[in-house]
Order: structure tokens, then sequence, then C-alpha cells
């Protein structure tokens, strides 16, 4: 299939990599054409603007960092406009509910259709093949694309006909897993408190009933107090939370264990660790509980 | 090794007959001698009362349904007094803080040792040799105990030499559950809302992060709405809730994420579902976001 | 009336006083006789045990400093025997409703009513007649004690025929206070982050709708961070709040404001000031947010 | 002094009223001239746009319903370009931090003062006379605009050269009120269970602690449940609610009252109770417990 892509960084350009690698026609576009090199050498057109890219092909791909890049790149920076009537963005990436919401409702009006297919791990999955991809959108057009989310993963969760339930699935993913966090770095807290060493009750969790990496991974940057290396920030976290809430928010849903995690990853930034890796909720959890 | 062993309802029977199958000595007590009688077939000595248990050998087991039952073996039907100085009291089942606290204080003052030794894992488990062991306690007792830890469960985690340790695991342990479940129930109704099947958000939840027995088995029951048939009810979801948040009372450990577990179930109870199992938490979940 | 009185600390000497000046006839119990002689100079009969109060009037009147007193006198120091058939227990104090229940099973079965009437203010406000009291119980012993509140307080809230009632409205009474303070101090801390001096913010809320002793009174103490002055320590506040969820709990009402207000407590406690008046709940919310 | 102003609904226009009757010069402008005749009459001139009142006098008074509403008139109908260089805009109504924090910016930039003074009272209570201002912002600017304050309100609360301060006392003291009304509908939830009428413990909270208009007034529609009488819609109560959190993120103040607040309006919402008062959380609540 034919299309263009916008947002080619780390996560962009892994996704850019099996979609080529699965003989896909990929349109790249980055205001620095020298950052692309690598997948024009792989394969892929370097087009020169979003406008562009978005006439490449039937659909458009956007990888970006957060609300406020979609927005300039539909808005202000033309893909809105130059994507004929008929084709189909499909907007990856972790975004809200509100900007989808828009998004969906522009594109509607334009006679486009609107795909939020959001990743499920992180760019070394998605290279190994091994990520999963959330989608939802119009069904003739999920038909469509699903060829390229054959590409990029090795599973494809489908959430219906709009494109929020697939945002809602990749948010509430975070969601549970950001909560889980949370009951870890109390469970760890508490039993500290009672003279079991953190690696005891680490083996616990995990050759038990969360035997699973949620609670391998985040538990060991726990038990280890690694939080300066940093796979995701507090911060982001922090906005992976705000999300969330503000997703049940315009659902109706109360979250009572998403105000237990934002509220550790605000008092975590109150301590100046912000930017330490987001599993530091255990240790503002400790300092919480006199600690740390 | 010669021991005693206190309740032998379905928990307690299975450990009985893991301890006979490695040969230990078990004198085990019942008031209806006719329910052990199975016991005895497999080689357990029946004894006449809860003293001659607690006199039988160098240990006593206890595996009692809760505090109150506890506090009369040993304090009312003669546990504490017929324990030879020297005795090794091994006392099994979930119990708070706070009695094994008081026992070990008794017990201390007897001159014998308390383990608490809380099992992981139902009966079936327990019966297939694949439960775990929480123990704490003085560490010479300990050091005598361990070929009896060995004979229940596949693998014994040890908290140190306070009987509280134990007690803190398998409280904590619960707790995470909990806490998983009611982001479960959380992730569940925020996906709903927003159009995605039950079944869809649980496989994104099993086949990626939470690749295991905590989401899988609970979230199936949240999925399938199998809330009669009933592993453990809401009210003892609730009681294990109330456990967790008194040791961490005790401990001076803010837990907010067990508060809003304890709540959820709290409000289950208020509408009529305590004799469900606990994991109609996502039902109680639902209806507080207007879906049930 | 002719009745007993135990429990004669500050609030217990205070409620005799009042009653005394009432022209009611009373007779005292205190293990040290020394302690009750301004009573007795002001017109109290001094009686030689707990049983001896129990049977000097038509009601016994107790006002311990909490339920394991109570329990003492009533089950193990002779009230419950020693109290005529016919006879009215009025319970002051706060207590717990577990212990209420209990005492008014065993009175009930013994022909006694039980009256649950807990003081609304402190000593110095039932010295000067403008506490209140809390009571309810089976209709006739209230009206019949109906003149002992009269002489206690200057209006009583009459909760109903079960004592439960009159305990739930003191603990709730508690509960609301608590959560107002705990608000308070995220007020103090949210608007000292954006450079507004606590004293503007105490003028801000005490000069507008929140005129009134709860915010006054506590709110001064958190601008003047006068905590190690203390009206009622931090540990007594967090038995108050574990008092109101129990009650929560019992009546499967969720309750969330205080588990806030508990963890507050709970915060507190970790960090060594559990000793110092409640209001320091404000500094405990302040160290969570980075500022202390 | 002269000053355009610039929203003129109820509060807006009972704002004008006070200002006039101080005998300022007041330039109004709305869209529909019809709709400011009466302040045209009281004596306020009509200005033909937004631009002219910004340019009217020294001083451009906004109360405008919401933040969109106020962008609106600061960036695309030319306020911020017609103010002259020194020019001071005062900012009244309930915004939000990242708002006042965006023009206080842009304003600085056109050597513009900002000044932010939300109102604290009904527009009633602006006519009578004893209505509060909050203000903060640049020294010069807020002894200038003393006499403006003095005219609205009997007091002003002074919070400092930033503007943020005073839009976060606003915020903080809705907080503050809608905690209160949450505990309140937990304290009558709480005594309801224990058969205490709701009238009893009203008497109890606004006799006692309580007897602030804050409890008076929210306590008796919970005692009536008169809320299809609706001062304030709980969708407005829960936009409170997420201002305040919003405000404690970006200074990471947790808040956890401020989530339980909230959490109880969305599910008010998630009921069917958004356009009923806000007071409506004490349904909500009775709801959670099984009473409603």
């Amino acid at each position: 299939m034919k299309l263009g892509f916008i947002g080619t960084g780390r996560m962009g350009g892994a996704m850019v990599g099996r979609l080529l690698a699965a003989k896909h026609d990929v349109g790249v576009y980055n205001r620095t054409a020298e950052k692309v090199k690598p997948l024009a050498d792989a394969g892929a057109k370097i087009v020169g603007s979003i406008a562009d890219a978005a006439r490449y092909g039937e659909v458009i791909y956007t990888m970006l960092a957060d609300d406020t890049a979609l927005e300039d790149v539909v808005f202000r920076q033309g893909l809105l406009d130059a994507l004929p009537k008929g084709g189909i963005h499909v907007c990856a990436g972790t975004h809200g509910i509100p900007v989808i919401r828009k998004i969906k409702e522009v594109h509607a009006a334009k006679g486009h259709a609107l795909i939020a297919a959001p990743m499920m791990g992180r760019p070394e999955l998605v290279v190994a093949g091994t990520a999963g991809v959330f989608a939802s959108g119009p069904a003739a057009a999920m038909a469509k694309c699903k060829p390229l989310f054959d590409a990029l993963g090795r599973k494809t969760f489908e959430g219906g006909t709009d494109p929020e339930a697939a945002t809602a699935m990749k948010i509430a993913n975070n969601f549970v897993l950001g909560c889980a966090m949370e009951a870890m770095g109390e469970g760890f807290a508490l039993t500290r408190k009672y003279g079991v060493d953190t690696s005891v009750f680490y083996d616990v969790m995990t050759d038990g009933l969360f035997n699973c990496s949620a609670y391998k991974v985040y538990g060991k940057i726990m038990v280890d107090e690694s939080y300066a290396k940093v796979g995701q920030m507090a911060t982001l976290g922090l906005k992976d939370a705000n999300l969330a809430l503000e997703a049940g928010f315009l659902a109706a849903v109360p979250l009572p264990s998403g105000n237990v995690w934002r509220d550790r990853l605000v008092g975590a930034v109150a301590h100046g660790d912000g930017n330490k890796d987001w599993a530091v909720m255990a240790l503002e959890q400790a300092r919480a509980s006199g600690l740390a």
C-alpha cells in the first residue's frame, strides 16, 4: 500500500522500518531531510512537506509526541487540507480523547476517515515484531489498513468503529499499569515496615499471582532503586495519568485508583523526582511512610 | 518430625495430607472425630483435645479460619498452657497483625517460639504441591520447621525473625491483588464507556503487560460477570482489606490504593453483593459509573 | 434524680458539677477517694465501688476514656451485674459502634436500658453550660433522663431509640471536622505555592463561607503552626478517624473523605508528629507538597 | 477613574452598578447594545467594540464566563492589541491558572499589567455591597485599582504581585467549599444508616462547630433534597473541581480531598444529575451507600 508517514522519531522510525519490510510504499517527511536518510536507504521516499506526505497515498500515518504536535500537523501544517477526500488518517501515538474527538469531526466534515492506532510496546518491540496495535475507526478504513497493522505488530486489538475506542484502550492500559505500580509501591512500604526485604516481597509477587512483565520490570526497578536510569520519566507518567482522568471525566467514570496514581506522581514531582523513572512512585510512597 | 495439627478444614486437611506424605508424624484433633477419619486413614494419629495436640510433638501447627478462632484455641482451649517450654507454634491462616503480636508475646513469656506461616494458594494447589509458604519467626525455630514448609509447598518465602513479617507478606500480597482487581474494574468501566467490549480489553491486558494469573483469573470473572460462582466472597475480600489497612495503620503506612479497594467492596456490600465473588468489585465500579 | 457516676476525670468532673448544680443526687466513685474530694465538697456522695455506683440510683452514668475502659467497667468491675432490672446506663464518652452494640445487647438481656449520650464540646464548655449533648436510646429511658441532659448542656440532639444513633452522630461530627481540617490544609498548601500568605487565605475562609469555630480555631493553629500546644493529639484524631471508618464499614457507607483524613494523620505519625496537635495535618500536607 | 468593562451579564452588570455608584466613569460594551441600556441609564457610556472598551480608560475590566470567552476577548476580539502601553487589565471571573499565566505573559510583553480579581459572592451580594474581592498583580497597578475594589466589595483579599495568587485563592476557596459539602454528604449518609434524621444531624453541625453559611446553605439543600432548584449546576461544580486539581498539578500539590470531591460529582453526572444543584453530591453519596 502507498502511504505517507509523519513523525519519524525512535518509535516512528521503527514503524516505518516494519512497513517497508512488508513491501509498503512509504513517503516520509522530516524538517531535516538528513534525519530520514536511514529510512530512505531502507526504501522510503522522502517528500518535501507535510502536505506532500498527506497526498502521497491513500493513507497518512502520524506518530507524534503529543497533542500539541498533532494539532500543529493537522491544522497548521496542512495535513487536513491536503488529504484527498476519501483519505484515511491513521493516528498512532498516545493522545487524549479531546484531540481525537476534535480531529475525528474535522476529518468527517472533509470526507476523511480517522483511525486511532496507538502502539502497545516500546520501539525495540516494534523492531522485533512483538509489539501490539490498538486500532479503531470506520469499518471500511479499518479493513483497508489491516495489512499495515499486521506489518507493525504481532497482534491488533480492535475496538470498533470509533477512533476514541482505541485511544481509550491505550490510555486504560497505561492506567492499569500505573495503578499496579502504585499498589506495588504500597506493598513494598508495608512489608518493609514489618522487616521484609524488598527482594523477598518482589519474589512473592512475581513468583505467584503477578508473574508478568508489569510487575517484574517495574518491581525490579523498585527493588534496585534504579530510578536514575529512566525508561519513562515521572512527568510523562503524570501526563498519562492526566489523560486517563480526563478520559474518565469526559465519559463520567470515576477512577479513584487513578487519583491515587496521579497524586503519587504529583508528590514525586513536588519532591524533585519528576525527571526520574516513573517507578520512583515507590520511593515517593516510602517517603510518605517515613521510610525515605 | 512429630507435630500436632489443629484446624483440619479444607486447607488444613490438604496440608496434613502433604505432611503425612513426607513421612511426618502428625497428631490431629477435631471436635467431631469422624471428620478426621480420612486423615487417620492416611496415617494421622487422632488425639483427644487441643491440649493433647499441643503436647503431641515439638511443633503445634494451627490452620484456623480467623482471629477469633485462633484466640479461642490459644487462650481458652489450652494450646498456650499445654505447649511445653521450647515448643514451637506455627500459625498458618490469614491473621491480623494485632493477634500475631499478642500471641507472639504470650508465647515468648512461656518460652515458646511463634512462627507465622500463612499459605499462598488455594487448597487445590496445596494438594498439587504448587502452593507457597510465607514464613517468619525466630531463626532456630525456622530452621527446625524448614522440612515442614518444604513438604507443604514448592517454595518458602522467608521474611526474617519476627512472625509479623510473614503475616505482613500474606496481607500485602492479598492487598496487591485486591488493588489490581480494582484497577481492572476501573479500566473495564472506562473502556466500556468508549465502546470497547470487555473481552477485547481483557485481551489487551492479559496478552501484554498483565499476562499472569491475577489478571487472567479475575479479569475472566469480570468479563463473564460470573460473580454468582463464588471463589472468595466480597465480605471476605473486605476482611482482607481491613487487615491490610489495620497493618498499615499500626506501622504508619498510608495505603491510599487500599482505601479505594476497601471502599469499592463496602459499596458492593451496600448494594447487596456482599455474598458474591469479590471480583464483583468490577460490577460495583460499573454501577458507580452509571453502567449497571 | 438519684444517679451514680463513673469516670470523674476533667470531662466527668465538669459534668458532675453541672448535675449537682441542678440539684441531682450524684454518687461518685473513684479508686483514689481523694480525687473526688472536690466533688464531695460540692455535694456528691462518695461510694465504695463501681457496683455501689451502679446501685446508687435509677441511672448509672459513665464518662470513660475509651472502649477498653468502658468494657472493663461494665463486664469486669461489676456495672452490668449490679445495675438493678429496669436500670438505665447512660454512656457518655466517644465510643465505637461495636462496643455500644455489644453493651446494648447485654443490658437488654438484663432488663436494662442503654442510652448513648456523648458530649459535644470540651470540659470548659460543659462548665460554662454551653456544651451540647448527643443522646439516643429507648424512649422511656430518654424521657426519664431528659433533666440530666438539660442540666449538662444548652441543647440535646436526639437521635431516636437506638443508642448507636447518638454514637454515630458524635463520630460523624468529629468526622466532618477532621475532613474540614484536611481540606483547609490542602487549601493552605495550594495557595502557598502560588505565593499567598497563610494568614490571607485564613481571612478568606473565615471572613466568608467558613465564619465558624471549626475553621477559625483550627485554621488559626495552622497559620501559627502552633502544633506543639496540644488540644487533641494527632494519635487521638487518628483514633477518631478509625472509629468513623469502622462505623462506615459496619453500616456499609463508603467514606472517601474519611480515608483522606485518616491517611494524612497516618502520615503525620510516620513523620514523628503523632503527639502534636492534630491540626498538624496541615504540616503533613505541606510536607507532601514539598513545602516542609 | 475611567475604565472599560467587558462582560455585562448578571455578575458584570452588578459590578458596573457598584462602580457607577462610586462615581467611576465606565465604558461598557455588549454585542447587543440594548442589553446594556439599563447600565447606560445608570450612567455608563456605551462603546462600539471590545477594542474601544480597551482604549476607554486606564483600566479594562473583564468579567467573563470561562476561559474560552476570556481568550476570545483578549486574543481574537482585540483587547490585547487595543490596550495602550501601561494599561491595566483587571480580570474578574473564575479562570484557570493556565489561561491567567498565558495572558499575564502576553500582557507583560506589551507593557501592560494584569491583575486577577475574581469576586467572592453571588451577584446579589455584589449589589448589596457585601461581596469580597480577591486581588493580586503588580504593586503599582494594584494601588491604582484599589478604589475600584473598594467600590465593588466590602473587603479585598490581597494575594501579592502575581495575578496567579488571586486566581489560586478563588479556586482554593471553592475547593474548601466543595470538600466541606462532600464531607457533609458523607456525614449525612453515615448518620442516616444509624437511624438519625438528616435534620437532626444538620442541627448538630450548624449549631456547633459549623455555624457558618457554607454548612447552613448547602446542608439545608441536602436536608430538603431541593436539588432541582439550581444555584450552581453539578457540571459547573465539576468545572471548579477540575480547575482546582489542575492548579494543584501545575504547582505540584496533591489534593486528595479534591479527588474525592471531583469523583462524587463525576458520579452524579454518570447518574444523570449533572444539571441539578451541585449539593446533589449528598444524593450521590447516599446512592453510593445503598440509600437512594
